[in-house]
């Protein structure tokens, strides 16, 4: 058995998103609909109308559904006037007080709509009865004993505003953003899952690696994840395996020992001797084999097989033999990776990853990690079906995204 | 006489946000549009089917419309073949190739759609024909001559990625975003447009400022604003204040004389002197009363009679007679002139904008600049059906602004 | 038994910093020094010279050292000509071979100084001999079998640029800076050390606390960390109180569930549902008592008696009754606080870590975490004797601490 | 005639920085001094003495040379008692009162130091007499009428906290850092000066170009500045040279018009059709040649020879054939450029900065102007003789430093 109450949309619903704002919420909460009259502006000028039925499996779930929609300027189609209880005390509201949105908003009373003043968002709405009724806003301290408090949500109308068509090309409709404010390790643990699941099918896990992952003292966790097979692949730059190879045949990253956060004196040498010594053996994969690399990411990537292209730059310094200079032979090498990624993870590097990026489908899954919320949003923002970006630093990640996939 | 063009959406039309974006793309193109069938799912499994007639005034409108159309999955009613070129010469593209999105797509070819490999972003698609002909993207610099290189937009059909359903809480579905890459000089000019407006209807400025404008050397600008009647009120907080009359009495702003860069040595203990100053006189308007304070933005504010609010913060040295130390008190004050604004101008200040734009319903005005994006982002995040940002630098927006509005 | 070597400073040894390097960096490498010799410049255009005796415990000590006083512009008082070494092959430099830095550099050869052409860092040097000998950079892929490059440290001299005087105000001496990026879990082993030994110390350990502490999920280890006494008092604001109790109440934290990362739809009234629930109650104690509230951060202040001051702010929503509106009175409530902590650890909070770090002196230790760079540099920006700042994820940072000070 | 006095100096002075300090704001205020005893600590564990008579033109500037020193911990040789004056009012400080820093701190009273009580920045010190006197902090707004004050700068001793040596890796001393609050016009001034003087001296001048100058509109400017001589060499990448070129061709700059604000809807097309151009007519010289460019920086660059390298990277579309896509070669053609350059203007691009600021001797004078404070610190952060950064918005920077040169 279900219960249903009926609703109205009115103006440019379309054009507004309110149509489609309506339909998700009906949806994401679970319950269904059938539209009854749909009467579409056919013009640009005419208002459309539509009149829908909605349904759900109890009153709980019909009341947060309309409760919803209600925020989105959908209003039921038989309205009732709005319901007032006195506040008991000063500064005290009574339970179930409706809280108010900045945009305007009508509050039915003796069957009227009256226009609440001073409109202002998480406020109350208190009715001054009388000859000619007034309603307005008060925050939640200025409410005295007495005070008629709208509660609940019937009898009150609330009108998003419209996108305007003319806005002189400046000034826009400024709507909903990605907060960076998320929780980390739930939102690590769910990234977790959706590794597993893509291994699970058999797809392939791509990496993109920037120098930070080194020097943040991820390396060990990242190498681990290469070994277990958790990451299939590799793209990174000439910068990301010196600072990997340095770490295991001098101790340190860029100079620093990142264990005991010491920089030992010739540190700032280490650098440029690591990439001497990989050229004097000929490559990565040669100085593996001679014994000169004897751990990291890169060596696990010999070790077990993992393919890499290391892309160059005008930054590098070398570079090493592995690395190619040609940015078009490049480009080819990492778009072949990319066609076969299933799931791509790009580990705080914005330079590789809008290079991998550009040769994804919007249907590949991708993970974007990074300290910068700018690079965040640049990398997510490209139409990507299934897309997860965090603002977090990438030497708490790593670690913690490993001890969820290899200790369970 | 206009010219027209039949199209047709299919799938969750109004879910994905399609008929949405097909309704404003029409309109923003100048062309109007009649819905010709409409069957609309109503059961959230349902998948929806429209039709509807295009109209422009030329043929070159349609075009334009109806490309556009087809980057966001509408397709002609009547579909044709794709239309072949040969490349003219290695790394050449004929004229008019198609450039594709990173949305799966397929090509029309001899009656048949066939799917586009490799799907990946500004690539041109070419044409393998044969028995089994196959459809690929190329970048440019890999076309060869006499590659089939498809050209316009007949017989490609486009597939946007639709919003999932069941993403798992972190995943989701990305799309748009702010950039905030835009022509500083065009924007501001904009944005003097909207003052002149706002002023000449007879509504009222208001602006809320950060002690960052008297660092970076806007005060004498903004000051000119106060004293021409472009700025009606003012909002900050005891910082702010100080600055502004430190520069005054001291010539410097916490210690550096904004002219000369210079840090006169005794400069540090300007701002906590100016403090006890204005204190020693009774307040700010007393201290331009009996000329202690004789310019500045402050100074302006008095002369010329423009309320201003200071409020104070646990922060502040001081403060100043004139700054409300209660935190509700205070509000209170902003509120009152936040419900008289019809235009808020928020000057790299992220606290005292939050306040005002607490206090602010979702149709008034909105100006936000700050050198930090994600101020801009967190301002405008609350659907302001009117609001521009820029992240640019205070010190040469105001001096831009004042030119504009000043020396006309 | 020591070995040692002699060696000399020239020039505007004290004022351009060259000296305190110096003695610096033989104390940082545990070698010691006499200084024979000490003509200083009496006047401000007269240059200075000094002649030090430096010793160590052993030869690869010693070698350490003066390769970085070397780098610092400290040359032997004995020069000898520069070792001269074949590249064994192209690309391919000599082991030990001398890595450049920008600044200008003279090579000895022949008993003569010849200055290194084309300077820049991490490069070889190569001499080119015969009549009139050339000295110039050359970065490693341009070595070709063959050239004579320098090796070791004997033979070279450094000139770091001096401080210019008259820079005009806006030009000045670049040198050094914080980098963000460090190995995070070494250095939150660190920070969890140095909180043990202050508790061990009987000292008092303050933390100073964002709302993002709750919504990036480190609520429960924060709360474990006051109960376990690892935090003596606190130091908040309004909002990171009613988002803390808003978890309890609610299980959300601004409406999202923190486990699930699903935004109930009510949720968004949560927040203000909060307020009016401690209001009614009189305040968060009563609510404790009564059984409102039963966990959380807040909740372990009150039942383990640790003392919290929650300073109001005009963006507040509510605020709660035990928020302190004034902002005088708040500062001296903070200040008393301030002057009783040992260690403060400012979490994710540019305002009240301002407001703290105004009232403390600067021999109190101070860990600052924040992902904004900016907000780390300016907190740190205080001269404080023992300071640590992280660019990290509060939501990783505290877990890892709590693991590392609760689990050993 | 001058004026002197002698100060002392205590403790390890030079380790700590303060004999450097010292020398420095002697000079920097226009005084002079003669060191009359030195006593240096010859071995690690020694503390030093140093006496130095300080020199000035008049009796006000060698007051504020000698306080500007005792900020720094250098105290006048013949104490004297500190100078009380009772404050006349509740909340109102004497004139000239001692405001705090916040290190350890001690006032002379009746011939003893004493201790200053509750260290704090920016307050007052007030001197209880009696049988045991006590000095302590004070803020402004608590001074009570008749407290006894301390004025001047007589009879107090500061005891800055010096480097400790100990520090267990993580934990630092923290001073001083680069504030990216300055005024934008004066500093802009200062570029323009030293652009004047460098082309006056026959220097050349290099601009490294982000894509973001066209984007933000500074293209027109900057093209006028390689006109008018003031740019002499330019480096950039391939997507600079693009977003030019399209601005030309189409008028937009990646699909903008950046006069108008609007997005022709075909402009995400004109980026790859741009390149597709160039590509037909086989380069940019051609292009202008025949034609089909005629306007803009690389035009400008073209029409006046000025030399212009154009390197490659792997998230490049095309590219141009004028594009070197070997990251090796197109660092020896940067190398080669910058070691000509005698000022380079680092224009918001981090990327092409580096490479730039790799081949750099720290001799040459580099301005870096980015909105991410972070890349001006990155940029700035190799010991630059003479540099300056400034964080602000290329679209407005590069029309008044235009403006500086070309309309006076």
């Amino acid at each position: 058995m279900t219960v249903s109450r009926e609703v109205e949309l009115e103006g440019h619903i379309i054009d507004s998103g309110m149509m489609q704002s309506c339909f998700g919420i009906i949806m994401d909460l679970g319950g269904s609909f059938s539209v009854q009259e749909f009467d579409i502006g056919r013009h640009k000028d005419e208002e459309s109308y539509a009149r829908m039925l909605v349904e759900a499996d109890d009153e709980d779930q019909l009341q947060s559904i309309v409760h919803e929609l209600h925020q989105h300027g959908v209003n039921p189609s038989d309205p009732k006037d709005a319901t007032l209880v006195p506040a008991p005390d000063d500064q005290v509201v009574p339970h179930g007080f409706y809280s108010t949105t900045n945009h305007p908003t009508y509050i039915r009373h003796d069957g009227e709509w009256i226009e609440v003043e001073d409109m202002e968002m998480d406020c109350a709405v208190v009715v001054e009865d009388g000859d000619s009724p007034r309603a307005y806003t008060k925050v939640l301290n200025a409410i005295e004993e007495g005070d008629l408090v709208v509660t609940d949500e019937t009898g009150i109308k609330v009108q998003p505003p419209e996108r305007p068509r003319d806005s002189g090309g400046a000034f826009g409709f400024m709507q909903g953003g990605v907060s960076s404010e998320r929780p980390s390790e739930s939102t690590i643990r769910k990234i977790a899952n959706a590794i597993e699941e893509t291994k699970k099918e058999g797809g392939k896990v791509m990496a993109v690696c920037g120098p930070a992952l080194i020097h943040s003292g991820a390396r060990e966790d990242l190498a681990r994840l290469v070994r277990e097979g958790y990451v299939d692949m590799l793209s990174a730059g000439n910068g990301f395996a010196v600072h990997d190879i340095e770490r295991d045949i001098y101790g340190t990253s860029l100079g620093m020992d990142t264990e005991s956060l010491d920089h030992p004196r010739h540190g700032h040498k280490h650098h440029i001797y690591t990439i001497s010594e990989v050229i004097r053996e000929g490559g990565i994969e040669e100085a593996v084999e001679s014994g000169t690399i004897e751990s990291g990411v890169m060596y696990e990537c010999i070790d077990n097989d993992r393919p890499f292209v290391l892309a160059g730059s005008i930054r590098d310094d070398g570079p090493l033999p592995d690395t190619i200079t040609d940015a078009v032979e490049a480009q080819n090498a990492i778009r072949e990776q990319a066609h076969e990624a299933d799931m791509v993870l790009m580990l705080s590097t914005l330079l590789h990853s809008v290079a991998v990026g550009n040769c994804l489908p919007s249907t590949t899954r991708v993970v974007c990690v990074d300290i910068n919320p700018a690079t965040v949003t640049q990398l997510l923002d490209r139409g990507s079906a299934q897309a997860v970006g965090m603002v977090t630093d990438i030497g708490t990640f790593v670690p913690i995204l490993a001890e969820q996939l290899l200790e369970e």
